[in-house]
């Protein structure tokens, strides 16, 4: 089984530092989860913690979202073009995404690199588009988030995910869930 | 000289801590800025190195936005309450924002709390609405990103910062800046 949102969607993270990156790098990949990318490719620093966390959120959530280490993102790039792969570059010097978004819409597959502090100047000439969220300093994973959220039409926010051993019952005031019994 | 969005909104960041959340708490406040709230008031642990880095980005990319640290969140909130202010606790347990973002725009000034990882139970009362950015597990600065985006109807894209000594000159590869000379 599949999620089936009309864009497959996924994500690299470039640069991930082990330390330093632990945080930031784990929001990138959740927030693609929960924005309803596929996957999420990550760069630089292996990092098997980083890996568990995440799966172990797949597991409890649900849905079949995948987190996987990238030797060599430059390969992997080429690779994701043959495949018919548009790249997508967040960053805030490209262009504003209100200008492009309509066209980008259109692709049916398409990898969104997600930089860290800094960027190799290949990046900027191997994706197909540089695409800022707002053109001020601030973060890539809300960067990220606009992006997913534009793509999809917002239609995320009512994303379920199949297969979840704990879902959230929405409530006013405090919290309430519901667990699959065992 | 203020900014001029109709809404006023600050952002209230819960339990800052000073080596943990350095860099959470800094895409926060960065993404409060380049997304129109006015402020940012951080609780937990105060800390210069934050502050400082926030006002740098302030002098250096334009606009009026201030952090403030908060010595005691509960005091601020009785105030803010006071002086009118609607609180939003954004939170995966609450409430879906497509279900009440057409109601909180009405809302013509706003502190949007943003939790780190334990939020008190008092935070849940205090609030006039906790609200969810899906009901999934991802980050806070997604959730305050996506928030802003709606309450200011994607207006903050345009945004321009008065000011600033540097802007970016949007291009489709590589990075263009317009720097004033002193």
């Amino acid at each position: 089984m599949e999620d089936k949102e009309k864009n497959e969607i996924v994500v690299l993270r470039l640069s991930h530092r082990k330390n330093r990156d632990k945080r930031v790098t784990t929001h990138v990949a959740l927030v693609a989860r929960a924005f309803s990318a596929k996957k999420c490719f990550y760069a630089g620093d292996k990092d098997e913690e980083l890996e568990k966390r995440i799966k172990k959120v797949v597991e409890k959530w649900g849905g079949y979202f995948r987190i996987e280490y990238s030797k060599n993102w430059k390969a992997l790039l080429k690779e994701l073009k043959n495949e018919d792969y548009f790249i997508v570059h967040l960053t805030m010097y490209g262009i504003p995404i209100q200008n492009l978004i309509e066209k980008i819409k259109n692709k049916e597959k398409i990898v969104v690199i997600v930089g860290s502090e800094k960027v190799p100047r290949e990046v900027y000439d191997l994706a197909d588009c540089n695409l800022a969220i707002t053109n001020q300093p601030h973060s890539e994973i809300a960067a990220l988030a606009i992006f997913l959220d534009r793509i999809f039409d917002s239609t995320e926010l009512y994303k379920e995910f199949e297969n979840a051993k704990i879902r959230i019952i929405p409530s006013k005031r405090g919290k309430k869930v519901w667990q699959k019994s065992d």
